[in-house]
């Protein structure tokens, strides 16, 4: 059936761009960051990526949403990340969820939740019922398991 | 009275910082970046000062209040700003708000609101009812005619 294909092709190219993302986590895990990696991606092609560097850069504001946003802006050359989806391990914090809305992201595909902290539907939804001039569609749980499981073996080492 | 006049200067206080906020924004002004300018202060001592340079350094993070935050994480050599204050000439935005929490600011001194973005009291509140472990103090109308006039006066040499 050729649109069972299309929506399998589609799922993998999500899982594919997952995994990138996950890649710039596991860096961010060595460097004993909080393990968490963003990749951005326009046109089938990524033009960003990075993970979070907060402790080793001193910056509150180095997540890795933050840093492929504006790595990504440098890419196209201005502030509108026009037809641009974000592919994040980890649900984005309200400075994050707030930066992607302002960079115009259109989709953004999240690994895992955070209930502690996440702005996308855990402790509130940034990207619901506000009166922002730009709607991004967020879609859940891409390799779920292993983008929670890496944060997990992050703590249980702290621990 | 002392008590009164200690109260005087206390607001002569935030009046003198809000100014220095006011500053940036007219260099913003300047550039025809929408103005909005932010100073961080440290035991009575500007630390960072920055204004919105979105269009300019085509970066849709860089609003005052992020780019003063990124400043003073360097002065201080870490990503806490530990009482640290920050006055702002308008409403920060979501991102703007996520990363003052995030960055752990005690107070924040806003001259004029946002009703269209704004995300402490207009849009939303981001300082009130989440749960975040940090909580920063919001004070709002200082110097309001003023931070609301430049916006006034770009906005209608826009048009």
């Amino acid at each position: 059936m050729k649109m069972h294909n299309v929506f399998r092709e589609m799922y993998n190219m999500n899982e594919f761009f997952m995994k990138k993302a996950l890649e710039e986590a596991q860096k961010a895990f060595e460097k004993d960051e909080v393990p968490v990696g963003a990749v951005i991606v326009r046109n089938g092609e990524i033009i960003a990526a990075a993970h979070n560097s907060r402790e080793l850069s001193k910056d509150a504001t180095a997540h890795a949403e933050m840093l492929a946003i504006r790595e990504a802006c440098e890419a196209l050359g201005g502030w509108r990340l026009l037809d641009c989806d974000m592919y994040v391990t980890l649900e984005p914090c309200s400075m994050c969820s707030g930066a992607i809305l302002q960079a115009r992201i259109e989709r953004l595909y999240i690994g895992t939740m955070d209930p502690k902290g996440g702005a996308a539907g855990s402790i509130l939804n940034l990207f619901e019922n506000y009166h922002f001039n730009h709607k991004t569609e967020v879609i859940k749980g891409i390799l779920e398991a292993e983008c929670s499981q890496i944060l997990k073996d992050f703590f249980k080492r702290k621990r």
